[in-house]
């Protein structure tokens, strides 16, 4: 059932093997010029190929992207979706959740925001925050109001577990999942929150905490390994996308979704031609 | 973890042991006015909880009733409510799920409608009409755009894994889970519905598919079974109520919810005394 998966070089093993050592920030690729082709080429296919998505309404497909500050995932967001129908899907971006929201449970939040059949959901942060951000800063769990009750020393593996159990019920329920961590290195990480501070069109992208929180780099690397571990499965893969070189992590990103899109048994709905001939004998009628 | 729930004769065990046909839908009990003169009590003591309950914001409860036609859902839910604090619960009735719930997965509709911590949600009918209900009607599913790669060999057991899991991770966040099964008699449900028709205010109630439904008992009968025996876990437990008796019926329902409230590790948030005396002084400054 969930062999759809494209099985690239950047895929996550299902077996824990996955270490963030050996994954790479940059690698080899075509040059900008012709990864800004091809990009075009294959969004042109997404298009086409999210026309039958819509019609044929028999899966969801939601898209997740995580990565540190600066990984790029706005903008792969807006130059992947440049040219799809705004009708068919539709970006959420998850910043701290509310008052509201931390009454739930971790998952309430974005469940509300799922796509349903035949559209397309893009989760800008998600609730992989609450076993990535919550993990490396567990003082935001007070502020959770967990029962007393709750099994501490085994909390973070419910987490997964939990994580793990909603995507395979939404797998089988028809939701295509395919997830993307933004691989960004020191380096361009540094470069690109110093463009933030010099580009007034940028500026107000610039936080303050985005400089802190560089010194937990080790433990977000530490966590984010686990995590694609725990939780890269063939019904929701992750994908671990050089990031440090923005034309390519977007052709990456848009070939992955791409490839998903054409392996599904998509097809627009058969209309009967004795009823298309009966409409259209109605229609001249009139 | 989840000791906390009333161990009943009502309890349906956690080791698939269940059987429909030895659960009775009558079963001993005080006159009925006894009933209701022990229903008052537990009432005013559920009173008395709840409030503890929704200052205290570490739990939420949901609860959750089955039950054939006429098999007294409505009004259990309104006597033992009677007196709690209507702004710390919410009553939820599922009916036929619309064109846009069906576009879902078969959660989503109920996820909306969870409680939050310090909150009760009663759900009257809920997720389980879709492994009750569209099991015994399996052409529902036909509306329900699965997709092809659906597989439908396991189809039920993926209902009530998903059930499950989701259920275990409500649990584990705090989410106190109570399913109460009414089970109704042949011959009461037939003496309901005839009320039904004889009573001017219990006309619109009324609904020629609950006639033609009969037909159907013993398939709703072993669905309930098997249900019953796939969800009934520690973490959120069934109990088969006796339905035949209303005041017996309602006070048991009520019973087990004052036990599994009792039962919590449930307090008033602690106001550190300096901080009183300090607002007491800013106060008396005016």
């Amino acid at each position: 059932m969930f062999k759809q998966f494209p099985q690239n070089k950047q895929l996550v093993p299902f077996d824990s093997s996955f270490r963030i050592s050996e994954a790479p920030a940059l690698s080899n690729h075509p040059d900008d010029d012709e990864c800004k082709q091809q990009l075009t080429a294959v969004t042109e296919e997404i298009s086409r190929l999210q026309r039958i998505f819509h019609a044929d309404k028999h899966y969801a497909l939601l898209l997740i992207f995580q990565a540190l500050d600066a990984g790029g995932k706005d903008s792969t967001i807006r130059k992947v979706f440049l040219d799809i129908d705004p009708a068919g899907f539709r970006v959420v971006s998850f910043k701290a959740p509310t008052t509201r929201e931390r009454g739930h449970d971790f998952l309430w939040r974005t469940s509300q925001h799922l796509p349903k059949r035949g559209k397309i959901a893009i989760f800008n942060r998600s609730y992989y925050e609450e076993v990535l951000t919550v993990k490396v800063h567990p003082e935001f769990l007070s502020g959770q109001n967990l029962p007393e009750t709750t099994d501490t020393k085994n909390l973070w593996q419910h987490r997964y577990e939990s994580i793990r159990a909603h995507e395979l019920h939404l797998a089988r329920n028809g939701t295509v999942i395919l997830k993307f961590w933004l691989n960004v290195s020191e380096q361009e990480q540094c470069k690109r929150l110093l463009a933030r501070l010099d580009k007034p069109h940028k500026n107000w992208k610039f936080d303050i905490n985005d400089i802190t929180e560089r010194q937990f780099r080790p433990e977000h690397q530490r966590t984010y390994e686990t995590c694609l571990n725990e939780t890269s499965r063939p019904w929701a893969p992750w994908y671990a996308i050089p990031a440090d070189n923005k034309p390519y992590m977007r052709l990456a990103v848009a070939g992955i979704i791409r490839d998903t899109l054409a392996k599904l048994p998509l097809r627009y709905p058969n209309i009967d031609s004795a009823v298309l001939n009966k409409l259209r004998a109605e229609l001249k009628d009139h």
